[in-house]
């Protein structure tokens, strides 16, 4: 099967939404409708990702089909010498594709677009409980040297 | 001493660089010429920085002096409901300004900047070997939930 890398459009967000919830860990933080319904949260984050040059979703597509997405953030900074890197979130391949070898391909394609664009440094967490995906990561190369913390902020301002 | 926390200026970076090699891991990466003068690759950051409107870098001003430095990220996705994440980066205190609670005070300012621009989650990652920060940030409310993996690029395309 030929998979082709491309630029996340508008009519691809109820797939993305499908790839994030077919996950044990995503799936309880996902809401999507038996139809296939998204809420508009979703449209609206995917306005305002597309509308940032320094985000770019991107999707796998093979025959017709949402094979993976991923997003990419490109992040300017004055450390490490004023140096551009890119991070990578919402890794996901469909269930149905999984072991087939394109998480790999994705994250060399996330690794070129990082080059392509200058970045010293690609960076992503993963939760700890991942224990696979860490393997994984490692085999491409990428060191496991930090502590990824997070504070989640109530609905309310609780 | 009272401390104002504010957006930084272009005659800020050369305080800034300084306070990034003001540190037992960041010094190495960092260069600062002997009379304060920094490179011309952090006035382009900064010009960066400051030309996103999704990247907020932050100074802490005591009696005429930067204090401390944290750069805040703001970035829409569609994992978790279409949240929007704040994420903070390239946190340093002065050393002769730590242990008085400036920290502390720099990451309640982050949180209080990042529920303004309506995020749901805020987010970083700290070196493995800062054991001292990541006791810091749980007592603040962060769960050390996820691995941080980082590739360096080569600049030579290595």
């Amino acid at each position: 099967m030929t998979i082709q890398f491309r630029r996340a459009r508008r009519d691809d967000v109820p797939a993305i939404v499908g790839l994030l919830a077919d996950d044990t860990i995503g799936a309880g933080r996902e809401s999507i409708g038996a139809g296939g319904d998204v809420d508009e949260a979703y449209w609206a984050a995917f306005d305002a990702v597309d509308a940032d040059p320094n985000q770019l979703l991107v999707v796998a597509e093979g025959e017709g089909e949402v094979a993976g997405t991923m997003q990419l953030s490109f992040i300017p900074g004055l450390s490490r010498g004023g140096a551009w890197r890119a991070q990578i979130e919402a890794v996901r391949v469909s269930s149905s594709r999984r072991g087939g070898g394109l998480g790999g391909a994705m994250i060399d394609y996330a690794v070129g677009e990082a080059r392509r664009r200058g970045c010293a440094l690609v960076q992503l967490t993963t939760d700890r409980r991942r224990t696979g995906a860490h393997n994984f990561y490692e085999r491409l190369g990428f060191e496991s040297t930090h502590v990824g913390m997070k504070l989640v902020l109530g609905p309310d301002g609780s």
